[in-house]
């Protein structure tokens, strides 16, 4: 079975962390609360608090964790609060299968909602005081999810600034995905170091292993997105080109072929049947934009387990558990199929 | 001349103030950061900055000033934010006599900004450090703010619930504009407080002199959105009638008066012309509700200006300039005709 150790910590630890999320997300007016409550009631894998929960035992064991599951709740907590302006900001009506914040709340109570669990995800770092770690690594993990924030923020405008412009290659779209959608995973596996009291350099280390499987899990979604099965995926067939996305492919694509890039404006214009989607895929990977796409995310992971695994030879690996589940994280983010 | 240590204050220190300011707004993309300081360049009073710088002066001297300075930068970075998002919800199209944000750069660039303007202020804070502020200070700044954070988002939400009932007391509003408006200020001078080193007991006192001010401010505010003269606030007569917000002169003359609450509902309901404003605006001053909000805020003001008294009378204050501005900050507050 593919991912066994990752299965298995999925389900030990999911529960763990939502009902430690769904603890701090309580409060009043309680309408207010429910918006906050129900993206994250509709599921979502836990990426970013399983990355951070496994950084902190597989580098401080299992006396670290009550420290990181403040944590993990503020990158979780974090992450879709980004997802709630998101879809705002793109009127996507469903998510996770079920109606957006907006949708069901209206579009002023779900900025509110979006803004109160920004500020919850702070708060919820100095509960890792309480579970006595030093105020210094604390603040630590405050300013790294304060940075982290801050990138998602430009991340979010260069992808917006993209949507306007064909000028846009890929070196462009890896900076914007590091900050859009890797920064915030960086950013967890810092923050598990350092509830699990790492120093700095192995704060960084695993910091640089949290990036690389960002940008793999990016690119993944990247392919899925375009070339994903859609009973899998649960998203419609050439989903990303429905929605006029300049993804990996398509930035690669049109810069190789003034063909594949003629079509794309076409169909990023609106002017599309399923015909004409079908056609702008085959061409898109007759650019080849599939194999690099796919050879990029795995020398991505790759380079992940290398970090990991240098980590290791240095002894900084107290747990054995936790690491082999940071492989498969690294491996599952570069193949998964959803 | 009245306010005239305020005047003097504000003189020397918005500049301090805004430069600092505009240096922490500097990024890219570039239309993101051009965004994000769009409104701060259209102006306001600074009065969160001012009261935090001089709370830290006040407790802690000069030498308190220059670690104070991006607490200062924080609190107003924080409180733009709300307003640029404000603006989105209440789909206004000026303020302060400009464009809002997202009227200038849509709302995705708008929401985006405000978010980026959230994980400023948050990232402001940690250059205290370099500034030569104790860790555990800086600690309790974040955690002043983010708590603050919080509230402004239950306040807001609380606002935007009190527009869909008539039931809401005086009592109801006070706690609104607690969360929504007045726990910014009492963080101001908390964290002025804290950049001053000052012990717990200070910080809470001189926080209390914060909400108590905040509470004297936001009603003046509702004074004035109904009563004040055009000329001065900017704003058109009978304003907050026009917008149907459910203020305190509102909420009084509603719970006293019949006729005026079935006046309301009429024209909160769209349904008024500029004589039926007046009318009104007439009856609701003679619930006596002008006299009641009158009293109400002068008397937060005069609260306000106990605490600070006592701080004086224990020996807390060491800069009697700085104290002279906190007092007419109190009376301001209070008083204000813009």
């Amino acid at each position: 079975m593919p991912f066994e150790a990752l299965e298995e910590a999925s389900k030990k630890y999911v529960p763990l962390i939502d009902s430690a999320i769904f603890e701090a997300l309580r409060g009043s007016p309680e309408e207010l609360y429910r918006a906050s409550a129900h993206l994250l009631k509709g599921g979502g894998k836990r990426l970013r608090p399983l990355i951070l929960l496994m950084a902190a035992r597989a580098l401080g064991g299992a006396e670290a964790e009550p420290r990181a599951l403040p944590f993990a709740v503020a990158v979780e907590v974090f992450h879709n609060f980004t997802l709630v302006h998101d879809d705002i900001m793109d009127n996507d009506d469903f998510r996770r299968g079920i109606p957006t914040v907006h949708k069901v709340f209206g579009v002023p109570m779900a900025i509110t909602a979006g803004d109160l669990m920004f500020s919850l995800s702070f708060l919820s770092i100095f509960d890792a005081m309480k579970a006595g770690l030093p105020e210094t690594y604390v603040n630590k993990a405050l300013r790294t999810l304060a940075e982290a924030a801050r990138k998602v923020a430009e991340g979010q405008a260069h992808d917006m600034l993209f949507e306007r412009s064909w000028e846009v290659g890929p070196n462009d779209y890896l900076l914007m995905i590091y900050l859009k959608t890797s920064a915030l995973i960086e950013a967890s596996a810092k923050m598990g170091a350092l509830a699990a009291m790492a120093k700095d350099e192995v704060v960084e280390a695993i910091g640089e292993y949290g990036r690389l499987v960002g940008l793999a899990f990016q690119i993944r979604d990247d392919i899925l997105g375009l070339f994903g099965d859609p009973s899998k995926t649960g998203k419609p067939v050439y989903s990303d080109l429905r929605r006029g996305k300049k993804t990996l492919l398509v930035i690669y694509a049109a810069s190789r072929s003034q063909e594949a890039r003629k079509l794309l404006e076409e169909v990023f214009s609106g002017n599309y049947n399923e015909e004409k989607l079908k056609a702008t895929a085959d061409l898109i990977r007759q650019t080849g934009a599939l194999n690099y796409a796919e050879e990029l995310a795995n020398s991505y992971s790759q380079l992940a387990i290398d970090k990991l695994v240098t980590l290791r030879e240095r002894g900084y690996i107290v747990d054995e558990e936790a690491y082999e589940v940071l492989k498969d994280l690294a491996v599952f983010s570069a193949q998964r199929d959803k």
